[in-house]
């Protein structure tokens, strides 16, 4: 089963932080934040506007994106863990 | 009785989720959360936009829809459980 | 005496649910939750929208409507109890 | 000295409920319920909405109008109370 | 100096309540609510609406206002106390 | 350096209130109320209405202005004490 | 990698304020406020106004900024801390 977005809605899949701090040090997973980090998989059709015309997202499936670490709400289907932001929640795209 | 829901309002029945988890074991029903998915049963004309443009809903009679645990609002009629939502309130629909 | 509600406002009086639930047995009172459903009797010339245009209302007197259990304003008139709601405050309307 | 109401401001009169419920038994002045009844006084120009446009008002001086119980504020001019209300706190006009 | 109010803004000088109330009993100071009439002394252009028309005050100097007894703000210049309100802070104004 | 403020934004030096109350006691600095008086030094270039349109600001440079007590926000730069307002803050311009 | 903001989203790197204060004394680190102060590396396309409009921002890489003490999200990639802030966060461009 996939999950179809509606309109300024985005399914992300998180990326979990490297294991180790750059130092090198290793972060036990209780310390380490939430990652808030995550690919994009799906998004909606676009923000409806009062204006009626639909603006289609910024954000494309395969961006890697940041996003506030209390954000979204995490949906569970067939074993995987999703996420589903609205994509006011994401601040920016990740880009080599 | 049917439920006609007005403007962007959707009437909704609840799915239960699996009674196992993937791993075959069985989730004792007050662990078990509140399922979160649901089939569409009626939807409303649109949403009335500030310029008086009623725009039609995504969903439709049939879809399976992803909301939030505790959005919406649960009414029953002729012995059967109905959950009322707003389109706003529902993130995604679930697609095979 | 009857009252002529304005704009998106619709008057209503409460239908009681049925005594028994489906298995028979009688509720007591107490117990027995609000009516959420009710007739509508009179509403208003419709929704006044930023851009000056009146929109009409969907409901209209007789329909039978469901709405949350804390909605409106309760009024009594003449000894009738008469709920006064705004349209956005009903979900649906019930037909057979 | 008379008051005039500014745009979508409207002055009411309390006119007081009947002493007695209908039941004919008299109602002590401190069980009373503020009486939510009034006439109205004056009406403002009308509500200017986001593109300048003026609204007139729906309700005119001599209707009886409902409104909540703690709506508006309580003005003494020359002895005489007013009530100063939004027009949107008014539910609705009592017609004969 | 004077003040010259922005936009929605009016400056107004506060109008002692007559010392005793109807019946000629002397109201001690303490007692007396802070008066809430006042007249106005200069207006603002007018307040900007979202598609820029600028819609000037319907209140001008010289008019006796009406307004909530916590409204506005208090600033004294060269000794003399002046109360600055919004025009929407204002419910109307009385006339002989 | 110099503060070239956003949008709606101003900059303001406070201006001190005169040490002395009219009756010539001389105020002790801890009673004296924050000074709500002061210079405007820089203005932005004007509010981004929601039809896109940019509205140039009434206030000017070398303006004093009246604002609230707890308006704005307090910036040093080169040890020399701004404080930054939206244009809403301020009430209105001191002439003489 | 880089950071690529979305929409009306700003990405600043944090310039310390200076050791001492004018007067020579060197501040300790804690009782030194958070520095309010970045060089903006990234800008969103712009702000999505309600007509559809997109407006692109007043601020631009290289700019010296002034922000509050609290805006905006702290983000680390590859060991530098960014802050992701809204432009409307900002209040002014420092400039010599």
């Amino acid at each position: 089963m996939k999950i179809r977005p509606l309109y300024d809605r985005v399914v992300v899949i998180r990326r979990e932080e490297e294991k180790t701090s750059p130092g090198g040090i290793v972060i036990p997973d209780t310390a380490k934040e939430k990652p808030i980090k995550g690919e994009v998989v799906a998004v909606g059709n676009g923000k409806v506007l009062e204006n009626g015309q639909v603006r289609a997202l910024e954000v494309k499936p395969g961006d890697t994106v940041l996003f506030g670490k209390y954000s979204g709400t995490e949906i569970k289907v067939d074993g995987t863990e999703y996420l589903i932001l609205r994509e006011d929640d994401i601040m920016g795209v990740l880009e080599s």
